[in-house]
């Protein structure tokens, strides 16, 4: 199904698809979606351009685009090291207290690598100039409108800006701020969301913004149903994450499997809303992990990037221990749906075959 | 638009609209829908008999419903005045204290009413009692699966019955208890609800019982859109109740225009779920007495049917008061959506109208 958003950027089908994993981004476009990597997991920008190469070998000339984590306003900020010091000593022994108790073995003594840096604005900034190098068709920001310099170097690349919004009034404030796609992600969304739920959010935000610029809803959508759900709510196309990470492709560590295995037998209600993951609200698989944040005695999670800086050894430790029931993955209500693991083409597939099932069920009720 | 469903019921349009106003679920069936009364107000059998002769005499011989609050597992109670003994004294305080904080008057002295007290069950048998002497045809339970001989009493007299559900598991319990129409009522709604947004729940609801009974998509509905999202997902049809608290027809006392006037100014982000309205989690407008008990030092909300009784005079004192800023009111977060009073009959073609273009957009896109 090609609409207007799809002749714009270059695609088949109405759908964004959001994933970690250079592998499943890849796949999505070359199945006819754009397909966005997060850039959050990079360190380093190097690292972060030797993924870009490679995803310019394996899309096929199809288009692309990168997630990024960054705040419209800068933060006072050091380096990594200077605000771990800010980090409570009672969070740390908190931390590694319930790692002990939930059996999830330390580090090995000469594991020195950094936890996940992408969330600090410098790193996110680093980001931003290596994708500017590629031929990236869409830069989203995870944490809304990007700062002004940001989007104006992109506009100068020809590469518009998308940025999350959890309400109405986030969306106008994208809209002037000179963001050129709104994402409206709904409550039931994994990652960090807001309150209100795609059903009511998402023709708001096309009531609000619709007017200016499209409008892609997120939060949901598993399904081709629900992919003509959000069409029947006026979105131009719809933005998903959480279903690509029980596909074939999808792999960044050996613990995946782990994790894959979590995702696979949970169902809608296995998930919570907490700020246990980087500081802010994010709907994440409810395990053993996120439970001990929930109990008495436990701490407040701290304020991003803190937060972030807190787990990021944590999460080292989780993924290598490999155990399902303590696993730390951002996921959305969705992955009731998500029961078998599939090639990401077979995944499009069954979406567009629903989706055209559902439009012609709904075409014949006029 | 007439489904499958529509001729079952005899309606004309795929709505089903719960009100505790008679006025307003008469026009709500005699504007083609299916108008369900809310009993839970009705203290004395007597008084919902009586509104219901008036039903008969006013929905113009189209079809109405009744909505009940009952248990599938009789709790242990006895007569209000027992139950009131098990309210802590403290929990009484506080109530007061917030109140005369707030700004509420009490009661006059001579005023001897009780609160609502249809939440016991002892009363919402007495209301299934006086429903099936008319001729109502539909009798839905508001808190799971009634108890299997009012389901069986029901069905003799050819009444259909449903019940809502927050999870998929609810929905096959309910089909189990023989239960002939499932409501699946989302995150976002009004009222009871769970942690499951509609585009997640409703699908799931679907492919779990669909093939069984018709089921309905409740919460986040107020809107052509949304009822088309909702077909979209495969609700046979929608129960909307939120949006009739801003209809002209809608009176229960002289203090509604100040609840009215609350509702009219909040957006989707102004609703709560709280336990605070029933003991049961319930989503309702945010306001100063809702936010009161979340401060510091304020108690946790008593198991119903406790909180039910506790805040029964509160509701008549905040009622009396007038103030919109002291409103006790179940709505979903659709209240955004509610921005002016207009008729039922013109809020139904309203919809219809939006859900005819929408689905012709839709149809266009095949």
């Amino acid at each position: 199904m090609r609409t207007e958003l799809c002749e714009r950027f270059g695609i088949e089908h109405p759908i964004f698809g959001f994933t970690p994993s250079e592998h499943v981004a890849a796949a999505i476009s070359r199945a006819g979606g754009l397909g966005v990597l997060g850039c959050v997991r990079f360190n380093e920008a190097a690292e972060l351009d030797e993924v870009l190469h490679w995803m310019d070998a394996n899309t096929g000339g199809r288009p692309y685009g990168v997630d990024i984590v960054m705040p419209a306003s800068v933060p006072t900020e050091g380096a990594a090291v200077d605000l771990d010091a800010l980090i409570p000593a009672g969070h740390r022994e908190f931390v590694d207290r319930t790692l002990e108790r939930l059996g999830v073995p330390p580090l090995p003594e000469d594991d020195r690598r950094d936890g996940v840096l992408g969330w600090l604005h410098s790193v996110a900034r680093s980001h931003v100039d290596v994708a500017l190098a590629h031929p990236v068709r869409l830069i989203a920001n995870a944490l809304g409108s990007p700062p002004r310099d940001v989007t104006e170097r992109a506009h100068e690349r020809g590469v518009p800006v998308a940025a999350l919004a959890g309400t109405a009034e986030h969306a106008r404030r994208h809209v002037a701020n000179g963001v050129d796609l709104v994402v409206a992600q709904g409550y039931e969304a994994g990652g960090h969301t807001g309150e209100v739920a795609s059903m009511v959010l998402v023709p708001e935000v096309v009531d609000a913004v619709g007017g200016q610029v499209p409008v892609l809803a997120a939060g949901g959508i598993g399904s081709g149903r629900q992919i003509a759900a959000a069409l029947a709510l006026g979105a131009d196309a719809v933005w998903m994450g959480s279903c690509w990470l029980t596909t074939a492709e999808y792999s960044l560590s050996t613990s995946d499997s782990a994790t894959q295995r979590a995702l696979l037998a949970a169902g809608s209600g296995d998930t919570v809303r907490s700020r246990v993951y980087t500081g802010k609200p994010a709907r994440l698989l409810r395990t053993r992990w996120t439970e001990a944040w929930n109990e008495p005695g436990a701490p407040e999670p701290l304020p991003m990037p803190l937060q972030n800086l807190l787990v990021a050894r944590a999460h080292q430790r989780i993924a290598l221990a490999g155990d399902p029931g303590v696993v730390s993955m951002p996921v959305g209500q969705v992955v009731g749906r998500m029961n078998e693991v599939l090639p990401v083409a077979e995944v499009v597939h069954r979406l567009l075959t629903e989706l055209a099932e559902t439009l012609g069920r709904l075409g014949d009720m006029r």
